[in-house]
């Protein structure tokens, strides 16, 4: 039974406190085992990447070659339906259209002391893209990755995808071509983290790591920080859809479904102000696991870390959802635009009652790849920015060191620090 | 005896290589330690602060007080004298004028499909600025953290500052006050970070950490990282000066020595056309060494970690400057305009004779929370975005749903996602 929760009920405050705190993924340790594996990489190279990968894929490297080839690549593409690739060209499109508005402008400026100030950005020289293998292995996620990247002007992407017993998916090749990925390695794992972050003899290291990864890769993505950024480690999806009375029972089911279909640890919350709604949206649910491939896994997610929460009133929404942050918020009231106007914490909202969460999967434009277990608190989804960085700009002329100069050396003196003062004062003296 | 390289050596490649991969600075692991008092926080709550502030800085919070009250505030900020708080003021002014620039804008449109697209920017709930004790508690960096934070909007700042025996420093109290701090806790180390994080009866938990610390207080921001933002974890400061022959000896030394004095760790590199400027500042560096108070720590980091290299032309440089992607960056040359267009990796550029780093460190405007130890190959100083966050808006009319739904159908099949598909077919389907 997914949780009920009611803000009339005189305990709610408490039962949400708890469903706030509830955690739903258990965190294996794999610290250890990790660590050795990067070691391994850096200190042995190409020959422990081959070991590790005929041990976990069952892929003979030195045979197939780390590197997929040109060849490969264009005979895995031709096997995807041209309809499948149409639609893959209108996502590539609609992203990159979305993402080339997140493009920061460069500053400069003079003020009023005749301070020149500015900022300017730039891409980082390289970034490595992670693809998991077997059932996660989604094209869309290679474009949500990949073309941002390319958008922020990223002159080599580089793209590691674990190919277990040899099986590739088309899908994610094609994805890396038409993104303009560079360079394909069929290699996954916490060795391929490390390959990208340390370099081997045959791939190059890469200045910034980014995707989806199980326990181990999101470890080694976590051990090899520092030394090359990366995104922020993804927990299991969620979505939270506010309804008012006036919405399809069947609809709302499936937009909750749709997220429970992902991992049996997502999350799909409802809040209504509707007690019949919610009623009705439960019997919905049931009705649509009944006939639903995937009904295993969306059923235990549903059951175990769904839940229906009953307000008063629509106003009493906004506080409740900036608490959970959800990764994706969908408004399905009258007035979503109201709505939005108090929402703060959340990675991506969709309006109205034709904008199910499962479009922006694919090809609405905005990235999928969002914050999610609450960290829409702090955190923002994937942009061009995370591929770029900007560096401040100061330029002094003598008179402006004249009219600054004396203020910084009372602070560097204040701090003990003379030698910033003296910097300064021989300036100023000249 | 600093390093001393020169590109036209037949094995430069290699030895700048070895350069580039040295560190500096030991890693102790006080993993443990540091869980053991997050865990301790979390449980006791004040009770556990008391404790652990009573160990670690001799300070009985019982009877002080964990908050510090508004009274000792204005006690403490009316010892500073009207020089030091008129450069204060000039400070935040500065930082506030510059930052105000970095403030995002909403983004919102209709595309040809009728799809409305668009972002919207909010300043985090609560923001926590770990100040340290002792020797590096800094005023110029509680302007740095907490100016940007406020400009963000940030709602509610709050400020941690250990008073080890009961040492307290007006200036940091002073800038505090100026840049709108809202709460300040006489406590620190891990135990402070842990309270910032999860809260205790007194501290509420805030959404992001910043602020630098010691290896405890950088390991506790790791480890609490996901339950809160937080900022880069910051290694010891540099600075690369690019200088022609047209230079000053005197000026260069000071300003490699402005670096060195901060830490042992520190590092100095200058990169010259000109043998005899080398020579002429490296007897410099040992002359002001002679007379410097922070002679000793200035003098382990010159010798330890400062090098010269010598290129046969600047063209060189902007190459060498991106590898080594130095956190401050100074271009000393007779067209630094010309030079910073190569320049990709470097956190703050400082161009011309009369911008010496230390002026940027107070009163200039742009952050001195720069990234450290080559990261600035994929990240950025402190700035306004770091206290907001993004949400994207899609909204779709039926019309735009029957645009792009059967692509995202197509791709949610191909993805063996049904109820992705199914909650865009219903809705097609009405």
């Amino acid at each position: 039974m997914p949780v009920s929760l009611n803000t009339a009920d005189a305990d709610f405050a408490r039962q949400f406190d708890a469903f706030l705190a509830a955690r739903r993924e258990e965190e294996a340790d794999v610290s250890q085992t990790v660590a050795r594996i990067i070691a391994d990489v850096r200190e042995r190279g190409d020959g422990a990447l081959a070991e590790l990968t005929k041990r976990f894929d069952e892929i003979d490297l030195a045979a197939a070659g780390i590197r997929v080839s040109d060849a490969e690549m264009a005979t895995a593409v031709a096997e995807v339906a041209p309809e499948t690739m149409d639609a893959l060209k209108l996502a590539r499109d609609r992203i990159e259209a979305f993402h080339r508005r997140q493009l920061p402008s460069d500053d400069r400026y003079t003020d009023e002391q005749g301070a020149e100030l500015g900022c300017k950005w730039t891409a980082v020289d390289s970034a490595g893209l992670y693809v998991p293998g077997g059932q996660a292995s989604y094209p869309s996620s290679v474009l949500m990755n990949a073309v941002p990247a390319k958008v922020a002007g990223v002159p080599r992407v580089a793209m590691v995808v674990p190919t277990p017993a040899g099986v590739m998916n088309p899908l994610v090749f094609a994805a890396a071509q038409l993104a303009g990925v560079d360079e394909v390695y069929r290699i996954g794992g916490a060795q391929a983290v490390a390959a990208l972050a340390f370099g081997t003899e045959t791939v190059q290291p890469v200045a910034k790591i980014v995707g989806p990864g199980n326990a181990y890769v999101a470890e080694a993505k976590r051990q090899v920080f520092g030394v090359v950024g990366i995104d922020s480690i993804a927990g299991p999806s969620e979505v939270l859809i506010v309804a008012d009375k006036d919405n399809r029972p069947d609809w709302i089911a499936a937009d909750l479904l749709a997220q429970a279909e992902h991992d049996a640890a997502a999350q799909s919350i409802l809040i209504t102000d509707d007690g019949e709604l919610a009623e009705a949206v439960s019997r919905e649910v049931e009705k649509q696991l009944a006939t639903l491939p995937r009904g295993n896994i969306a059923g235990a997610s549903w059951e175990r870390f769904g839940a229906l929460i009953t307000v008063a009133g629509l106003d009493e929404a906004p506080d409740l959802v900036n608490r959970l942050a959800p990764e994706h918020l969908e408004l399905a009231t009258a007035d979503p635009e109201a709505l939005m106007k108090d929402i703060r914490n959340a990675g991506a909202i969709f309006l109205g009652h034709y904008t199910p969460e499962a479009v922006g999967d694919y090809v609405a434009g905005p990235n999928h790849v969002l914050p999610t277990s609450r960290t829409a608190r702090f955190s923002s989804g994937l942009s061009v920015l995370d591929f770029m960085k900007r560096s401040s700009i100061l330029r002094l002329s003598a008179d402006a060191l004249r009219a600054l100069g004396p203020a910084a050396m009372t602070l560097a003196d204040a701090e003990g620090l003379d030698a910033h003062a003296r910097s300064i004062e021989m300036r100023l003296n000249r």
